[in-house]
């Protein structure tokens, strides 16, 4: 699908595809549907990653809060997106032993009692170890810290799902 | 329900609670979890509204974009949210006959031509013959003034799914 075919879309169409490359925030997506024609792939990047950044810290705490639990409750009972599924699995998070899995519960139970908001991370980009590092050190940040590191990582799924929708096989291609 | 309940809920059960009361967002609820605790039920529906009112003009369209047509697609695919397929039912949708049906599809199309969104109104608030005759004059209206006007339909659906979620049996209680 090059830029043309995405610029054609009806936004009906548009938010079908695209509409949880930021978990859950369709809105997002159907907003920036608003800012067609886009001049490439990144270009849309771009728009989604302004309109995140244009939020009050509340709505970038709601796009966190959209976020599930990592090796948690939806990867367990089945109730996680198709992306979610994909990327936890990918990390190796739904084959975590029983220690690991303890781990990761009390930590995720710790990081949000603490933030108010869950842990997230590209899991595609992280293994399950590295993601447990992280997320017991990231449980002693100050809690802007964290919001701004959320939403950083927000955004590197955001790419990385893209990137899975549409190939970027020339510059003015997607 | 009372309101010290709804405040003392995590953000996990407050989001699967109240998470549909703008419909496939979410993120609007999520965020205003920020904003606790709440004094009263309407002050939670303020909090949700100023919310909505300071997105920029693109994000008040995206919200737009995440309602389903009027007696459209997902109602015959059964995909509605529940709270949709509800209200939609209770309105007469799901029993238009073929005329009427003819009708609704045309006017919807044209109106999303129109505008670049659906044309949204509180279901709950009016019958078939009403939303067919609103829907036919709100074609001719100019596009920033539909944009309002669909908004001020999302907080009155919101305002009922929330009325709907916790009984208002006090000044002081949800």
């Amino acid at each position: 699908m090059d830029i043309n075919a995405v610029n054609a879309l009806p936004y009906e169409d548009f938010v079908n595809i695209f509409g949880n490359v930021v978990e859950k925030c369709p809105i997002i997506t159907a907003a920036v549907w608003s800012r067609r024609p886009f001049a490439s792939l990144p270009a849309l990047e771009a728009a989604i990653n302004e309109f995140i950044d244009a939020l009050p810290e509340s709505g970038k705490e709601g796009i966190l809060r959209c976020h599930p639990d990592l090796a948690g409750r939806d990867l367990q009972r089945g109730t996680l997106t198709r992306e979610s599924r994909e990327e936890q699995a990918r990390a190796g998070l739904d084959e975590l032993d029983s220690a690991e899995a303890s781990r990761m519960a009390w930590l995720n139970e710790d990081y949000k009692e603490r933030f108010g908001f869950p842990f997230v991370i590209c899991a595609r980009m992280n293994d399950k170890a590295n993601i447990l590092r992280q997320l017991s050190e990231r449980c002693r940040n100050e809690r802007a810290v964290e919001r701004a590191r959320g939403i950083e990582e927000v955004k590197k799924i955001c790419h990385l799902r893209l990137q899975g929708l549409v190939i970027a096989d020339a510059p003015n291609k997607l």
